[in-house]
C-alpha cells in the first residue's frame, strides 16, 4: 500500500516512519511540512539518516498527494485534519487521522472543547481505539486515531463499564505522561533544565482528552459518563501510566473483575493483563504497542484501582495508527508492530 | 542545644545534618549507625566533606548518648525508636523520631498496618505535623514526625476537612514521589537503569500511609474517613507531589473553598497558597521547607481537586522534625529553615 | 540457525534476546542462568511477556546445549566463557562471546588486566569487531565480540591509524556511558537517588578496555601503541559516546583525515559519517546497530578530535553480536538488525 | 552593602537571588530585566514567592541604579557589560561581570573569539578567579567573574602549571556540564525529549571558554599555552566535571604533584582536594561554592589526569561572584556560601 505521512516533522509523524520502516506491505510516498518544505528530514532528524533520506514536501497540492495515496496519515494540529478530509472526500485514499478531528461522535462536543468550529460534520468516521471499534475499523474511509492519555484510560476501564461492574460517575482518572507527548516545539515551560528533576500538572479539569474518555465510557457503558481526568508531566521522554479509580457496584466481586479483563481482552495480542494485585512499569512497553493493564481492588474503600500502561507514541499515536491501517487493510493486525519493548 | 542523630546514614538522616549545619542554636554531639560504626560519616556521604568529619558511634549506650543530649531526632525504620524512647524514658532529653513509631493515637493502628507489637503503648507522645498540631509539640516529650506523603496529602487536604467542604468518604489521594523516598539502600528494582525513563506505582490500596492520613482527616473533620491513596516513583531524586480529590458538599461554592485555605494557612510561612487555578511544581520547593497549595474546582464532576508539593527530605521529614525541634525549643520557627529553593 | 544465550538475565542477554525475536533465521532453543534457573525469563524481565514465555535452563549440561545449537551466545562475567569454549572445543557449535576472554590475541594481555589465569590459550578464535575483521569472523569457531567502549573508540580511530595520519601514542579516549553498561545488579554507587543529577568518571587509568584498544590500533596502525582511556558514567540508560583526541601527523590535511574516514566506512551499512565538523548524539542511535561518526580538526593544536556514538547494548554488546553472527553464517550483515533508532 | 543584579532573570541572575538572601551583609536594592520590566521576579521563578517578590526595572536609568548600589552584580549576554562599566566609571560602584566582558587582559583575544569590537579597552579590571587572584580582587573596580567551564578547569590545572610539572602544551581539557549552563531560553536542542536520554559534545575547538583556560595557564606557568577544550552536555540541570590530561615533565614524581595541590590548596576553604586516585562527582558539590579535586597519574603513558567539579550556577558563577563580592568588601570569605551542598 502507499501511504503519506502528512505532518511529518512532528514526534507523532516521525515515530510513524519508524514503525512503516519495517512494514512489510507500506510505501512511503509523501511526507509533508509547511515549515520545513524541500529539507530533508534526515536533516531535522538525523536518527533517520540512512534509512529516510526524504525530502519533505508542501500539502498545498492534497489532491496529488492523495491521488498517489492509498492512504494518508495525518500528524497536524487539531483543525487541518478536517481540511484534509474534505479536500479528498471524493477520491478513494483513506485517512487515518492522529488528531483531533474525527475522534468525536457528536462534534459539538469537539467543537466546545477545542473552540474551533467543525467544518465537516457530516463525514463519515469511526473512532481509533482498535481493540474496541475493531469491526468499524475494516471499512472506514476516515478514522480518528484515539488520543494517547484516552488509549491509556479506555482501555483501562472498558471492560468495567462494559460489564456495569462501576459506578461511571465516581471515575477518576490520575494520568501521567512523558514529556514527548508535549510535541516537538520547544517552549519554555519544557526547556530541560525546568523539567528535569520535576513533577507538576497541568489542565487540570479542562484537558480534551477528558470528552473523548467520556464518550467511550458513556458508549460502552450506556450510561451518561462525566469523570474527572487529570494529566501530570513526568520527567522522562515517553510512556504514560493512568491510575484509574471507581467505586464498585455493590456486590461486585473480585472474581468478575477479573472475568471482566479476561474477557474483553483475554485475546488481544496488544494487551497485556497482568493480573489482579499487580504493577504494570511503562518501562516495560517502550518502543512497543503493548498496552499493559493490572487491577487492584481496595475492600476497604470498595473502590476498583487499574492501571494501564502504552508508550504514548506507539500505542498512544502512530503504532494505533499503523494497527488501524493494518486492520482497514485485512492484514494481520500485529504486521509491522511486532517486536519487543526496549528495556531499559 | 546539644542534638543527637540516631540513624545518621539513611538519606533522611544526611538530610538533617545538612539542615543543621546551619542552624545557629543546634550542636550535633552524637551521630549513630550500627552497620558503619567507626567510620567518618564524610566517608559514606562525600558531600560533608570538610563539614562534618565526625565519626559514626553505636547506639547500644542509647543512655549516654540521651544524657548528653538536649534532643535525639531518630532516623531508624519502624520497630527501633519505640525502643529508644522507652530507654530514655526517664531522661530529660526529647525525642523526634522520623519514623512511624509515634505516629498514631491509636496503637492497634500502627501495629495492623506495620506488623509489629507497639511496644511502647503508654508514650506520652503528639503528632509532628507543625502546621497543625503546634500546641501540642511545644510540650511534648516524643514527637513522631509526619511521614513525607502524609505531609502533603494531610496539609493539602486539611482546610477542607476542617471546614467540612467535603464528603471525606469520598477523598483519593493519588500521590508521586522521588526515589530517595525508598531510602538508600541499593535494591535491584531501583536500579538506575530500572528507574530512568520509567513510570510505575506501588503499595496500591495498602501503602502505611494511608491509615496516618484517615487518622489526621478523622480528627480534623470529626468524621470516621476511609480513603484511598495510591503512590507512585518518579524517576527523580527529592519532591513529592499530592493530587487530592473529593466531593464537595452541596452548595459549596468556590469562594468557600478559598476561605478555608486562606483561613488555615494564611499566616503560615512554609506553607505557601497558590491560589485556586494554580500549579505547584516539585522543583520549586526543592531542598526547602516549604508546602505549596494549589486548589481547582470542577464543576462538571462537583469534585475538589487539590494540588499540594514538598521535598520529601525536608518539610516531609529532616526539614520538618527542625520545624518540630523550634517549636519545641520555643525557637522561631523557621531558625535554620530560612533559604530559598535550589531552582533549576 | 539454532541458538542459544547462556547468561540471559544480563542487560545484554535480554538485549539479544529483543533482538533475535525479529531475525528471520535464528530461533532460540536455550537460555540459561545459574541464578535464576527453573524461573521464566519474562517474570524477571517483564517487557518480554507474551514474547517470550521461556524457561530459564543450568548450563550445567553445557555439552547438551551445545548439541542442540549452532550458535551459542555468551553474556557472562569473564572467567566463564573459556570454561565453555573448552568444553565445547570439539563440538561443530559455533561461539560468540560477548564478554572478554576471547577478546585477546596475546593471552598475557588479558591475564595482567583482568586478573585470572587464561585456561584456554590455545583457543582459535578472532576479534569480534565486524567491520575490521569481517573475514577473519567468516569462518571462526569463537568469536571474541569486541567490547562497548572500544567499539565505539575503535571505530573512531581506526581510519587514521590505518592511514598512518596520527600519532598513535598521543591518543587519549575520553568516554561516556549510560548506566546499562554497569550490568543488571544493584550497586549502591549506582542506586537511582546516588546517580540521578549526577556526572563522574571512574576506573581512571586502569580501566580494561584499554589493552583492548591498543591491540586493534597497534595490530592496524603497525605501532605498538600506548594510550590513556577515561570511562565516565553519564546519568542516562543507554549511550556511549567516545571522544577520541590525536596528533595529526606533520601536513596532515583536513581532506586527507576525510579521505580516510571514507575510505574505511564509505560503504559500511552500521556507520554513518556525518563528517567533519558535526556532532553526533547518542539518541540517534539509541535501539540500533549503528555507530555515528564525525571528527573535528583543530589548527592551533594540531589535534584531529574524532567523536563517535553507539548503543552500548546494541553495537556495543548484542547488536554487535547479532552482526557477527550473521558474518560468520554468510547471511546479510543487517538480517535482524534493520531498523530505525528509537529517538526521541 | 547595597547591591543589585542587572539581568535578574537569567539562571545566574536568580542563583545570586537564592544567594544573596542568606547574606548577612548584603541587601539587594534593584534587579532588572528588559524584557520583563515591570513584572514580579517571582512570577518568573515561582520558587522564590513569599522570598523575593520584587520588581524588576528596566536599566535604562544605569546612573540611577549604579548611585543606589555599592555593588552590581551583571548577568547579561557579553556585550553589555561594557557599556554599563562605562558608564558608571565615574561612580564609587564597583562591578561584577559575571559574563565575559571583563575576564581578558588582552582585549584583542576577547574580539577574536567574541566577534565583537570591545569598547572599554582601558578599564581597570582583575580577573575573578578567587583562590589565584585574591590580592588583586579586594580593591579591585572592575571584577571580570571567572566562567564556569574555566573555573573547574583553571583549578584543575593551576598546581601544575605554577609548579612546571607537565608540558602545557599537552592540556586537554574535556569537559562535561548540565544544561542550566546554557541558560533560561527554550532552544529546539535543549528541549526536554531531546537531550533526556541522551548526549552530546558542542563547539568542539571554538568555544569561547578555550582562551580564557589558554590566559590563566600562560599566566600561571609562564609559558604560552594552546591548549584543547572540548565541552559536552550531559541531560542533567547542574554540575560541571573537568577531565583535564597533561603529560608529565620527565622525572615528574607521583608525590610532587601531590605536593603541589597540597600547597596551592592546602588552606583553601572552597576547594576540597580529594587526594591521588580519588573520584569527585557533581552531586557532591551541587548548590555548594566547593570545588572537589582528585587526580591520577598513568605511569603507562606518563599523562596526569585531574578530575574537578563544581556547581555550574554557584562555583561557576553566582556562588563566585558573592565570594568575590566578599573579597572585595573584606569580608570573611564564606560569609553567605558557608553550607551543606544538596545530596542527593
Amino acid at each position: 500500500m502507499k501511504v503519506s505521512v502528512l505532518g511529518a516533522t512532528g514526534y507523532a509523524g516521525a515515530e510513524l516512519l519508524r514503525i512503516l520502516y519495517n512494514h512489510p506491505d507500506a510505501e512511503v510516498v509523501h511526507i509533508t511540512s509547511e515549515s520545513h518544505t524541500g529539507e530533508n528530514i534526515s536533516d531535522l532528524y538525523p536518527h533517520l539518516r540512512g534509512l529516510y533520506d526524504m525530502k519533505l514536501e508542501s500539502m498545498k497540492d492534497i489532491e496529488a498527494i492523495g491521488s498517489d495515496s492509498d492512504f494518508v496519515f495525518i500528524g497536524l494540529p487539531h483543525g487541518h485534519a478536517m481540511e484534509v478530509g474534505k479536500a479528498l472526500a471524493d477520491k478513494p485514499v483513506r485517512i487515518i487521522d492522529l488528531g483531533a478531528d474525527y475522534r468525536f461522535a457528536d462534534t459539538s462536543v469537539y467543537e466546545a472543547w477545542y473552540h474551533v468550529p467543525h467544518t465537516h460534520t457530516d463525514a463519515v468516521r469511526v473512532y481509533g481505539l482498535a481493540e474496541l471499534y475493531r469491526e468499524d475499523i475494516r471499512e472506514a474511509k476516515i478514522i480518528g486515531n484515539a488520543g494517547c492519555f484516552t488509549t491509556a484510560s479506555i482501555l483501562a476501564l472498558a471492560p468495567l463499564a462494559k460489564q456495569h461492574l462501576i459506578d461511571v460517575n465516581t471515575i477518576i482518572v490520575d494520568a501521567k505522561s512523558g514529556v514527548s507527548g508535549a510535541g516537538r516545539s520547544a517552549k519554555q515551560p519544557n526547556h530541560f533544565p525546568e523539567l528535569y528533576d520535576n513533577f507538576r500538572a497541568y489542565n487540570v479539569a479542562k484537558h480534551r482528552h477528558t470528552p473523548e474518555i467520556e464518550q467511550a465510557i458513556t458508549d460502552l457503558s450506556g450510561e451518561t459518563t462525566v469523570l474527572n481526568f487529570t494529566p501530570h508531566l513526568v520527567p522522562m521522554s515517553r510512556g504514560i501510566l493512568a491510575t484509574c479509580y471507581a467505586s464498585l457496584k455493590d456486590g461486585v466481586q473480585p472474581e468478575l473483575v477479573d472475568a471482566a479483563f479476561e474477557k474483553l481482552y483475554g485475546k488481544e495480542y496488544f494487551i497485556r493483563l497482568l493480573g489482579r494485585g499487580a504493577y504494570p512499569s511503562t518501562k516495560n512497553v517502550r518502543g512497543s504497542n503493548f498496552c499493559d493493564i493490572a487491577w487492584h481492588i481496595d475492600e476497604r474503600t470498595n473502590r476498583v484501582i487499574v492501571l494501564s500502561v502504552i508508550d504514548n507514541l506507539v500505542k498512544g499515536a502512530a503504532g494505533q495508527a499503523v494497527q488501524n491501517f493494518n486492520i482497514a487493510c485485512g492484514f494481520e493486525e500485529k504486521t509491522g508492530l511486532d517486536y519487543v519493548p526496549m528495556y531499559p
